[in-house]
């Protein structure tokens, strides 16, 4: 139950958010722009008040046992600062798809229809810890002419506050309304709880965080939400892959970043493959520090492999630990990723252009890949410019989500005084 | 809480389509169309066996107490069959966007990305009475490649089973799996509840009824639901309008087919029309057979005027009552529409362009019209060849949905062996 004065408060946020969206929708993308380049300077030129709002969190977190790398996300740096400005200038000069007019059509009665891209209306974001999210999803909703309402993680609440502080100030001097970017300046649960139920106000919600705050959300909200809840990647390399390019393939997926949700958290291996290939590639993850959990045709391979489970199918481990699985062939391979798999990314690897016809078309994931590392599964490396989330639902977007994404379309209809017959 | 045997049931049908739809996004749609056309064969050489369900479900019906318009729905004529069969063979004709490749890029590290458009998987569609939607909504879901699950109203169960069993006998004629149309078997509500939380296997979930009936399973489902609530679709008449249209317009909006969700609910009136011409659009409606509510302004037009409260505003009231309510200008109307509308379809009738403009940017509704009637608000009337039906969320469709609104897309993206630095 949510106490009356957090209900009235998320409310007001919630109502003033949507009255500055249908003031947004009709603003010129060049006032936007603006607001975000107003941004960059007050971050640079305000960073002092962002450095001593920062203070007060990192010293809460410091009587809180917080992990290193947590207190490390925590931070406001110079260098994050900077990385901030950056990403606001990089949406400011993406182009912007509101307004466009697509699928027109005259009718034999003479009615014009077409659809007129615009945008969403109001997002609502919910996330965890890092405060560079607040200032990164702010701009890419700003962007497409959305209004923002905010909930980043307890544990950055003053960093947040002050970061949207300046982001309203931002706003007012390029002569948009403030309340197209909210935050809810509490961190009671119960205010989450209410905000999901606000669908007169609020269009979508893109939670960001851990699986358990996601199932929450998507439990909870009767508004649109659109998410991922793991990422349990895929490489399969085939008795037809060339292993110059599926050794460096599952190394770079698994290694390269292991924290993330696009890295492998599953190698298959095709029981056709040569034992030496097989043992080549279990070796070169050895080698990279990855432990390896493995069914029993793996663990012939090395004796360093452990035994898996079925709950090691299933996994997202975000460590430099792998589950390997031997399968029969590509359909082996399909079988095991559309069972245990989360939708997310998966590759094959093989020199066979039907086998990899087959994996692409039948593998149903939000990026299917050959050839390339799962780690490439993203909005920058898509060329969307920036990235809001990636999605796993198979509505409305799917895989990176970029500016595009945050928008809809309505139907116009131009007619001359016709009448339905 | 589910029985043990209504749950088993429910998980089975929903675990089969799954499987189903794996099969039939691979599937040509040759096949597909073939399986329509054997339906609509069999439609008639089996007539006798649906109306002998049909009879069933009557018989039940007659001891209900069902208000005549609601037996009349749950008939199946030979009519009714027709209608049906016409059905299948227009879906059959339409092309379907399955396989396109679209947004292609080649990044500067030589990957190439794209997205192929493919069947969004299994549908659920949750609906009331009318048999015939059982027929139509299956063919639209399998026409683009999906499995679909039917859950009809109880009243017409051993009509909507029989229509189910032939049309999974034509899908199996078709060398498609007869489980790519599913139905829930029992009128026990607990198993619409089950199949809601079934996100694992189901992808989509449409519900088409009432308002209670909808706001139900959008609370209860964690299954993405695309759905409108209610249509209370409105035509503005200003000042600018030319009367003769704008008359035929609004009688046509309220009168010509008042009981279904495009049909108008609230007429606005600019303060700056002649009051002659306000009194003019009035006596047309009231001789019509409209029973009028207004606000003073319009109560001042006619004494058959009922006062109005500002429920009236948001009421749906599916037949000839309709609300009348005096604006001030463009803003007034959009301003009213904004806030009382159900973002379905609104009307402005003007000569102005930059008045027409105006209101067709910041109405925030899935359709807007310029000189139309609302109730061409309409797969058919769009082009659309079919309707799965209409949504008022922002999210994927908007407005009226055909076979392409049931289809979404994956990235494909095909490398040499790139990994990421």
């Amino acid at each position: 139950m949510t106490s009356p004065s957090v209900d009235t408060t998320v409310v007001r946020i919630a109502r003033s958010a949507r009255k500055a969206a249908l003031t947004l929708q009709s603003s010129p993308v060049g006032s936007i722009n603006n607001a975000l380049a107003i941004m960059a300077n007050l971050l640079v030129s305000e960073k002092a008040a962002i450095h001593a709002a920062n203070r007060k969190d990192l010293a809460a977190a410091a009587t809180k046992n917080l992990s290193s790398a947590m207190v490390d996300r925590l931070t406001i740096s110079d260098k994050t600062i900077a990385s901030m400005v950056r990403g606001l200038l990089e949406v400011a000069a993406l182009s912007s798809p509101v307004g466009q007019e697509y699928e027109r059509r005259v009718r034999p009665n003479g009615l014009e229809i077409y659809k007129l891209r615009v945008p969403i209306g109001v997002v609502g974001i919910i996330y965890e810890s890092r405060p560079n999210v607040t200032v990164d999803a702010a701009a890419i909703c700003l962007k497409s002419g959305n209004a923002v309402i905010l909930r980043g993680g307890s544990e950055a609440l003053h960093s947040n506050l002050a970061l949207v502080k300046l982001f309203r100030s931002a706003l007012i001097k390029a002569g948009l309304p403030a309340d197209a970017i909210g935050a809810i300046p509490t961190t009671d649960r119960a205010a989450i709880e209410r905000l999901l139920k606000l669908s007169d106000y609020i269009d979508l919600i893109i939670p960001r965080g851990g699986e358990n705050l996601i199932r929450m959300v998507t439990e909870t909200s009767v508004i649109p939400v659109i998410k991922h809840y793991k990422g349990v990647c895929h490489v399969y390399v085939s008795a037809k892959a060339d292993m110059g390019k599926a050794i460096p393939i599952a190394v770079n997926a698994k290694v390269q970043r292991p924290g993330v949700c696009n890295a492998m958290e599953t190698l298959l291996l095709d029981i056709a493959l040569p034992l030496k290939s097989r043992m080549k590639i279990v070796n070169a993850l050895l080698e990279n520090g990855v432990m390896l959990i493995g069914d029993p045709e793996t663990r012939k391979l090395s004796p360093a492999v452990r035994r898996a489970t079925v709950e090691d199918w299933k996994a997202e481990y975000l460590g430099l630990r792998l589950a390997v699985r031997t399968v029969k062939g590509v359909a082996g391979a399909i079988d095991h990723i559309n069972e245990f798999g989360s939708h997310h990314t998966d590759t094959i690897v093989t020199e066979s252009a039907p086998e990899a016809e087959r994996f692409l078309r039948e593998v149903d994931s939000s990026s299917v890949m050959v050839n390339a590392s799962t780690r490439f599964s993203d909005g920058g490396e898509y060329g969307l410019g920036c990235e809001i989330g990636i999605s796993t639902d198979k509505l409305h977007a799917r895989g990176p989500m970029g500016v595009d994404d945050l928008t809809t379309y309505k139907w116009i209809v131009k007619g001359n005084g016709q009448v339905r017959q």
